[in-house]
């Protein structure tokens, strides 16, 4: 039987034992050579080739539920269901999602994106099997890293208390995206070091027999020390002590052992946490040895590692830098000047572009994990006491540390700046990724400045900016390179508040908001071209908003439209509205935002077309509303 | 020396050592003396008077950090730092706050509301001492409850892995505000009954030196055993695995003990975790015996426990139901009539009104403990599996799940309904607990039903409504008690995103939410006796919006005020500008919401009058439209 063959789980259960290795390997160079072509997360699924198998052929999807956690890991799972042939389209526009997608298939039962979130949703899959008198396996598929996150470590605390049937995978990769911290990783380091603990066990048992009887208070000692010898090494104790049975560390590589102890998992009753060391980017040399394991690859890459490399380089000098790059290099400059500032990260370090800053500011730079919340309000214990901390964090993951950033940032009005990455559209990860709702979500809190910069150099300046300024400032800014300006040595203040007019014209305000002024511009210049004056407006912030420049507009009743990569609800645009409204003015204003549904992969420019963000519809608008005022006039 | 003598911590050391328990005892009559005038959270203060009189006698604050986690526990703390002359305006307008206050006292480092971000505050803090070069003591009081929360869990592992220097106070009182739930519960409930933990250790010790002494691979045997002895019973072993040393279990109602303990923990380098075991209500037989240790107590509430039962069930009958109350009722009656039903809260079961419901239903009622985000994709997974969860949590809590509401439930459009408790304005808690966001949180969320009733009525529909709906639903209803009018015998379905016109006018429209709609209907007979004709509508949705009703006052002309206990920013007002706007009407709307700052504690109606939430104030606005509209026509 090879691969090809394989369009479900029933037939995978028809393959002996004995040829599963090799299907392994044949999936390996499915992997290989598929995302050479279309990229995609390349280490994490390599890692996990032998676990899906193995999991697919025991256990019976789609009556048994897999969750697989953050999901990018679910490729094979995607393989194996039937979807090969879809691969081509993998994080393409209207193609296979990144992620598991209810909608793609009936063995995704549960969609992820953000990490932490299955052994919530298997906690309830397990309470509603049971409710409606239901048998079928919940198994979650949870990384290392992703044990870390704060919701994880509440479910656990649930599931350990209900004690309902669940086989929790510990899927330990010995590395997340950023190389993993903190002490749980630590404690995980320590049981994989440990994996003779049954010899170990049974060689003391063998000792304890020699102990003489004793009496007295010393009765039933020899037992509770027998007790006590599944802590004589390290062991699965801080499980067993949540109300998990503990079984592991198992090769992940291994698929004999894997699947024994999956059978022995299936056998125990209640909760049970099978701890599997995977290798992430395993048979695949150059993501091996990589630091990052390949965690995600760009499509176009070569298979050799020298190819890599070389495409790596140059590609770095041709094109406009990354704001991720502008923001790296940015705070290791302000550190330079400010021995105030700390960086913080949740788990991101690669992704912020905070590799080198940590290289130089090792003491202040801190990796928390994924960890959100506590990263949150670390930078708010950290502000408290005189530091000006630095939160690097995308869009959609800040969701996550909302109410910390209410409740323990803003209301306290401590001196934090949020570096708000990957605002706007992501492209490939689709829609739990996208970064559209921060401005609606952040725009209601007191005390928040909200920012974003219309190109790489404004954006040095907003960093600048908000460091300076003593109270919490978020910084957004997209994913991907800049547009291509020059960079100014020197770093300069920002106004608070207030914005730029970049171009004059008298029939039609275009009020925009970081990406979408230099669209505002072409579109502009297309405007002209027929003979329609428009004025484009750099907004620069979204709170305070520029309320002279919005006056000016009103007095001459010149009509608006705003322009933003977020949500039209509750963005820009109602702040202008907002405005407009308070200021008893009657004013034209028209709002181009990403509208009320949750946009799908694709290119970010896919993207943008698809929610009328473009030069064409931004003029079209303009166009409907100048008429109206030549009218009037 | 007495309390009253006592205004700061240098006095408190001028104490002896045997005249604390008297001060203690003193501090306890204070409370309640002090509590049965002004309300206020009784129990948890009584159960660490010993606590804070130790960590104040010996360790130095402003100088050393004290975070108190969520903070209703740190009357004591006011007390000895001299505040006591305050009490009598606890929880007032412009009075002492429920809370730590960092403009109220130099030793109110940190500020606290939520739960569980102590920890993270503590890390920061810490982490700002070491990169200053500075040395004082970072100590962190969090409650068995609260370190269920992920954040705090987040933080524990962060803390563990950088080892500063910290003083971890466990406040394990045995009862967090609903009865306490989870593995890590039952965890610390093993470590409080194996208190005679050192003295096993020793005999077991003993016994050890009688192994025969062997050879071979027993080499070391006897060693790794004594290593293992802290296993032996039921140890602080979890923390230890996470990095931290533990101490404890410790009586916190013993102040020798007490202090020996919290001096060894001074000595300890790195960070310690003190595990003391507190009676909430201490002192108060009342207190300590009621289910919830009288966790909040009203203003005027008895000394007796006899009396005090008398009051409540006079009470009870006497006023308009509270809106809690019509929650657990119609919860039980949904639950009777659909077995689909399940309803979970974050540590909640009272606050939310759910007693009943548990004890009808215990098999669909899940106490998950204080773990909003947990709870919140618990319930997403249930309605994967065909569930009708209802999630019950304060809108000022629901901002701790904003990512899963987004990610988990609205992106997959489950069916998971939320009722949003304690929106608008909450009262005495002030600023921290505040409901004042959700409106504009949620309403960018794709697939998201947002609505708030008019009154208690209303209330028990929407519940029904919200439930028949099949995708994501938030029922937002106020802190206290309805307005008094009659319940329907049956529940109806409301149609979605329907409004109602209550009043008909043709001069100006009064569009109000929830809470405001009595308002204004009251404004508006008072509009009517000044010749002004006022049409009020109940908007009911927020989102979808009534857009007919909306197109209907746009055919008119008609200036609308809109009205809502909610920001005004982002709000429903914003909905209703956003829509006007995408028709390309200029119509006049005049937002009428909360105001873009922190809106400290107080009654509600300071609080409404304070912001302008009034009939007088929406009478005057709509004054101020009318004119115009009347010179138009």
């Amino acid at each position: 039987m090879h691969l090809e063959q394989i369009s479900s789980p029933e037939q995978l259960k028809k393959v002996t034992p004995e040829e599963l290795p090799q299907i392994a390997e044949e999936i390996r160079k499915f992997l290989l050579d598929s995302l050479s072509i279309t990229g995609g997360h390349l280490g994490s699924n390599l890692g996990v080739v032998e676990l899906t198998l193995a999991l697919h052929y025991l256990f019976d999807s789609p009556k048994d539920k897999f969750l697989w956690d953050v999901g990018h890991q679910a490729y094979v799972h995607k393989i194996l269901t039937g979807r090969q042939g879809d691969f081509p389209t993998l994080r393409k526009y209207k193609g296979l999602c990144g992620f598991p997608k209810r909608n793609e298939s009936e063995h995704d039962c549960w969609e992820t994106g953000h990490s932490s979130t299955s052994l919530s949703g298997a906690m309830g899959m397990a309470a509603a099997r049971d409710l409606q008198g239901e048998s079928y396996r919940v198994i979650p598929i949870i990384g290392d890293g992703a044990l870390t996150g704060g919701m994880a470590l509440e479910a656990l605390n649930h599931i350990g208390n209900e004690q309902r049937d669940m086989m929790v995978i510990l899927n330990d990769n010995e590395m997340s995206i950023s190389p993993n911290v903190g002490a749980l990783h630590n404690y995980l380091g320590k049981l994989r070091t440990n994996r003779s603990y049954h010899k170990m066990k049974d060689e003391v048992e063998a000792l304890l027999k020699k102990i003489p009887s004793v009496g007295g208070t010393f009765a039933n000692m020899a037992e509770r020390i027998k007790d006590s010898l599944k802590y004589l090494v390290v062991s699965g104790v801080l499980f067993e002590h949540l109300g998990f049975t503990y079984l592991g560390p198992v090769n992940g590589h291994n698929l004999n052992e894997l699947m024994e102890c999956l059978k022995q998992a299936d056998r125990t009753p209640g909760p049970v946490l099978v701890h599997v060391v995977t290798e992430k980017g395993k048979g695949y040399l150059p993501a091996e040895t990589k630091e990052d394991k390949l965690h995600s690859v760009a499509k176009g890459y070569k298979l050799e590692e020298s190819k890599l490399t070389e495409t790596t380089v140059k590609k770095a000098g041709a094109e406009p830098p990354k704001y991720t790059k502008v923001f790296g290099d940015t705070l290791i400059r302000l550190a330079e000047e400010d021995h105030r500032l700390a960086a913080i990260t949740p788990a991101m370090l690669g992704g912020s572009g905070m590799n080198e800053f940590a290289n130089q500011f090792p003491d202040r730079c801190f990796d928390v994990g994924i960890a959100e919340q506590h990263a949150a309000t670390f930078a708010a214990g950290l502000a408290t006491q005189g530091m000006k901390p630095v939160l690097a964090i995308y869009s959609t993951f800040l969701q996550r540390a909302y109410d910390q950033v209410i409740h323990d940032i803003a209301r306290q009005d401590l001196d934090v700046m949020i570096a708000v990455d990957r605002a706007g559209f992501v492209g490939a990860d689709g829609e739990t990724h996208q970064g559209v709702y921060d401005i609606a979500y952040m725009r209601c809190i007191p005390n928040m400045v909200i920012m974003m910069p219309k190109d790489e150099n404004e954006f040095q300046h907003m960093l600048y900016t908000g460091h300076q300024f003593a109270g919490p400032t978020a910084v957004r800014f997209p994913r991907g390179a800049g547009i291509g300006v020059k960079m100014d040595k020197d770093m300069k203040e920002l106004p608070i508040g207030k914005g730029e007019i970049l171009r004059e014209g008298r029939d039609v305000a275009l009020f925009a908001f970081g990406t979408m002024v230099s669209t505002a511009q072409e579109a502009a210049e297309q405007l002209a071209r027929e003979g329609i004056q428009a004025r484009v407006i750099n907004a620069r912030f979204a709170k305070p908003l520029d309320t002279e420049i919005v006056d000016q507009l009103i007095s001459e009743g010149m009509p608006i439209v705003t322009i933003e990569e977020g949500s039209a609800i509750g963005g820009i645009g109602s702040a202008v509205l907002e405005y407009v409204s308070s200021q008893d003015a009657r004013l034209e204003v028209k709002v181009l935002g990403i509208p009320d549904y949750y946009v799908e992969h694709g290119s970010p420019e896919e993207q943008k077309k698809e929610v009328g963000l473009t030069v064409e519809n931004i003029a079209r608008t303009a166009r409907g509303l100048t008429p109206r005022r030549r009218q009037r006039a």
